[in-house]
């Protein structure tokens, strides 16, 4: 299994040959640019659920390597960043959770999308009808949330149900300007017992029923990756982002004028990425 | 309000003035061909749900009019059934409460697409999941549901449980070719308390997650048109479609080459018809 752990060994320990090997046999969507990042690789940024942790009953468990390859990045001269898209628990307890799993890891450090979310609520003069988990509701204690205008999805697991996205609907209906954020667009994700729909898969029902295009904060969004470089005070061709997902870890970083690596672990799949291209271990 | 009471009287009654009037004045989406339908009529499909009542507790409530309009048609020389996208009961339980509302209509009158759908399983030796309605479930009775080989979907309303959404997702992600069919794909419905999320919108949800494309039994699928058409004997241009929803019944109909026709009941809303051209009551 290629994870987390043999990919920081790569990086850290065999950088010219990794990258030669990259961009010759092994790594078709990031060909170009590679040698430019082999000279100013400063920063990486790592997803979190299926790189370094499967999410599941309790805690969820570490990924076999994954505790081991945080702690060699923190020692080396690399910055580090932790970008979810993770909106089951605010980033305290999420933080806390990765803590108890074994991880090295502070609340500085990790951008979830709710708060991001927050920010722009506050911009706008939006006020948010949630549709989230409960885990998450404490983030949005201090918002207003009266006579919504607007309305907020974010990974609401047992919380999808047919009552809950229907008064959601209702409200996204009933409003002149219906405005739908969505924290990701993942279609699902994978648990210690199996694959679980995402949010990205109740954006789509609502976005259909109410005919309306959600406006994702999150990963792939350009904008929440820019606002992680940012505090790393990076540029993106600077920045190598590690995730487990095409489109949103390593389409979304790539877009952004980051390199992206999958890696073999959490919801990857061998029949979906051999088509799309992904990184092979020698 | 623009009925299916007003809109029967004035077919039957004043058939060339409302035709010319709808060419005219009117009617902007099925202005050429009527004058052809004006010779032709033989016979009046009808959506059941929005146009003769509204769903809700219990057995919901007959449109006022309703009921005559439909003694008035079965009084005249045109053709008549029912054409309808309901999958929360049988055919048997559906019809039974349309009795009870008052309504003159057989099992063999109404064409929904449960039925449909067990012919083209048996059609392709296809072994369904079903995430359905427990109403409709004695509508597959007969089918072999064992290690199933597709999924469908049908108005499950409160069945649409995370649980289940995750399920259904589950099989058609297990599959090496996944199938989905949809039993219609409507954005949603107006019930006696409001607005309800109807199958389209899971629809979407399943085929986002599993990037792939349903097949859709029901209207507006010309298939499940044309056996209607068949049933009656009839031609397209020989019979008019009269519905609450512009792209499933009035669209549907249209794209088959038949007339049709939105009454202002139902889920019909002001704001959406008025861009995409409605017929206007004089």
């Amino acid at each position: 299994m290629f994870s987390i752990n043999t990919l920081t060994s790569h990086v850290l320990c065999h950088m010219p040959l990794y990258i030669t090997r990259m961009r010759t046999n092994h790594f078709g969507m990031a060909d170009s640019g590679w040698p430019g990042c082999a000279k100013s690789l400063k920063g990486v940024i790592l997803d979190l659920c299926g790189v370094l942790y499967d999410s599941g009953e309790g805690d969820g468990v570490a990924i076999p390597g994954s505790i081991e390859a945080v702690k060699k990045l923190k020692e080396s001269d690399l910055q580090l960043r932790f970008c979810t898209n993770e909106t089951q628990a605010t980033r305290e307890k999420f933080v806390a959770k990765l803590r108890r799993l074994g991880f090295d890891i502070s609340v500085s450090e990790v951008f979830p999308p709710a708060p991001a979310a927050i920010a722009v609520l506050k911009e706008r003069g939006l006020r948010p009808h949630l549709l989230v988990h409960d885990g998450l509701l404490p983030e949005f204690d201090g918002v207003d949330k009266t006579n919504p205008n607007c309305v907020i999805v974010g990974d609401a697991a047992e919380n999808f149900s047919y009552q809950n996205l229907n008064e959601a609907f209702r409200v996204l209906i009933g409003l002149e300007k219906p405005v739908l954020f969505s924290l990701g667009q993942g279609r699902y994700y994978k648990e210690t017992d199996g694959l679980k729909l995402d949010v990205g898969v109740y954006m789509k029902a609502l976005e259909y029923a109410c005919d309306l295009k959600a406006e994702v904060i999150g990963k792939p969004s350009p904008t929440f990756f820019r606002s992680v470089l940012n505090d790393m005070g990076l540029k993106p061709h600077e920045v190598l982002m590690i995730g487990d997902d095409l489109l949103n870890d390593v389409g979304g970083a790539q877009h952004c004028g980051m390199k992206g690596v999958q890696v073999r672990t959490g919801k990857y799949r061998n029949c979906i990425s051999a088509e799309l291209g992904s990184f092979e271990a020698s």
